[in-house]
């Protein structure tokens, strides 16, 4: 079965603080390494939790606010002190460029490495990344500055076969593929054996949305509906609702509706703002309108493959 | 007495490790903090030693490598979403405008003080910063990058007044500060009280030096002569010293010689390599040139104005 794990380096916001860093994660599909936002410190906590750096494939930024890309210079430099050799890219809005180039071209004659900056599509759903086994998309938010989402999918695998079929009729090794597409088979006297009599359904398809920064926004329901899990952002408790709407965050609360209208699996809320010391009142806003509701936390890691995801929590956290 | 401390934030080298955060200090002089460089993550390890984010007066970055400067942008949004009004002025080489500009105008219009770089003399010494009890200067080091030491010296307070005695000659108020400051008393009838009767020493000024990134360099000797407390720089034991000397850094039997033939009265070493999980033989290969000499640890406060000046562990490291 495929590994597809997500780990929680960092589920803060705006202002570190020693209960959370700021926001970072790891999207671990098939043994390459996904990050999604990249704040400071985040290059520390994959150490602190284990994660390995060789196997980091490629960046996603939701957006330019600083709690989600100052981590980007530290971790650039170290990967080019460890000796990457292999191209990195980066998905984030254009104006990236702007705010690192010059920290790049600084440490450009050190670095070991290219940087391959791809520009988000703020305005609409657009696929990123692709290949035999996972699709990666992006959709947009809805905050002050121009903030995507992005969609982790894997690709439904083709259908196993039952060998002890395959062998009972004697079945030629090159039909195989086409049988483990669904194609029935015909023995050679006419005889039709319908492909489910041979084969058992390929491993289901799971899926990833991860939503923050962003407001309250129904309008994203669409590319999240029946995924397997949701990260959600929910900066703030119901009773900093009037605040969550001015600064284009959402209330647990909110995250939860997203969730449930979103018929979601599971959801986990995060980017916690920093005046929360005690977040429990957050879970219990959200699981009253969502009940399969976790807290994010730092050094979390929830499988989504496996036939009860379950949770490992490998921080020190109280 | 003057509070005049140490903290040690960060004592690592380029790459950060679970040991050991990248650079940073404060020198908390008088109830002022002053800020050596500041690696990714130093705003939260201010945080996580209880340093207050509201007593830092200036900023002082011994050069432009990444290890050294990363965690501004952090430190300076952190700044400005705590509301801080007072300008903050950072001295540092004046390629430092260049790579932060992108980012501090984006965060321009956001950002609640104003920031007043000040370019350093890679060249040399220099007097940067002076009010009544403190002067702060800068020295050059001998790095691959124009690089700068930084001397902290209290100002001699005038001399402490013998109660008794001035009552004694009834010496009136406004004659006291002349004689704090040096002056004989002549009473009514002609008599000559010399001032040693009427006073006794002030508190003698302290002097801290910081020496990172810097080679093995003899010509900074005058500067940091008789220093009490000398910080330098001890990348790399003895049996890495030829890569050292081919990266501009220093052992840590050459930071002990540096400190023996400047006569300090205490050394203490860091800016560790990553190579090293265990530290102790720097420690004995710089504790044979010159005993008196500690090892820098995250949370560690040398306390310059105490009898006998010790250190405190604020740290949870083993």
């Amino acid at each position: 079965m495929t590994k597809f794990q997500v780990t929680i380096l960092g589920c803060g916001s705006a202002m570190p603080t020693t209960l959370h860093n700021p926001p970072s994660q790891l999207v671990d599909l098939n043994e390459k390494l996904f990050m999604i936002d990249c704040g400071e410190g985040t290059q520390l906590q994959m150490r602190k939790f284990k994660a390995r750096l060789s196997k980091l494939h490629s960046l996603f930024i939701s957006h330019l606010h600083g709690d989600h890309i100052f981590g980007l210079p530290g971790l650039l430099s170290t990967l080019s002190l460890l000796g990457r050799t292999g191209d990195l890219t980066i998905y984030a809005h254009k104006e990236i460029d702007f705010l690192l180039s010059p920290l790049l071209s600084y440490m450009g004659s050190h670095m070991s490495f290219r940087i391959n900056l791809i520009p988000l599509n703020p305005d609409s759903h657009e696929l990123l990344f692709e290949n035999r086994s996972v699709k990666i998309s992006s959709f947009p938010l809805k905050h002050r500055i121009a903030t995507n989402g992005f969609l982790f999918e894997e690709k439904e695998t083709p259908r196993h076969i039952i060998r002890e079929m395959i062998d009972f009729y004697r079945i030629p090794l090159k039909q195989i593929q086409r049988i483990r597409e669904g194609d029935d088979f015909m023995t050679a006297d006419g005889t039709l054996v319908k492909n489910e009599l041979l084969t058992y359904p390929g491993n289901p398809a799971k899926r990833y949305a991860y939503c923050s920064d962003t407001a309250y926004a129904p309008e994203i329901i669409p590319y999240i509906e029946h995924v397997d899990l949701l990260y959600h952002e929910a900066t703030f408790a119901e009773s900093e609702v009037v605040r969550a709407g001015e600064t284009w965050h959402s209330t647990a609360r909110q995250a939860a509706g997203i969730a449930r209208a979103a018929n979601v699996k599971k959801l986990i809320i995060g980017h916690y703002s920093s005046r929360y010391s005690e977040i429990g009142t957050l879970l219990k806003e959200a699981v009253d309108v969502f009940p399969n509701t976790l807290l994010a936390t730092e050094g979390q890691i929830i499988e989504l493959n496996e036939e009860d995801s379950e949770v490992t929590d490998r921080s020190s956290h109280p």
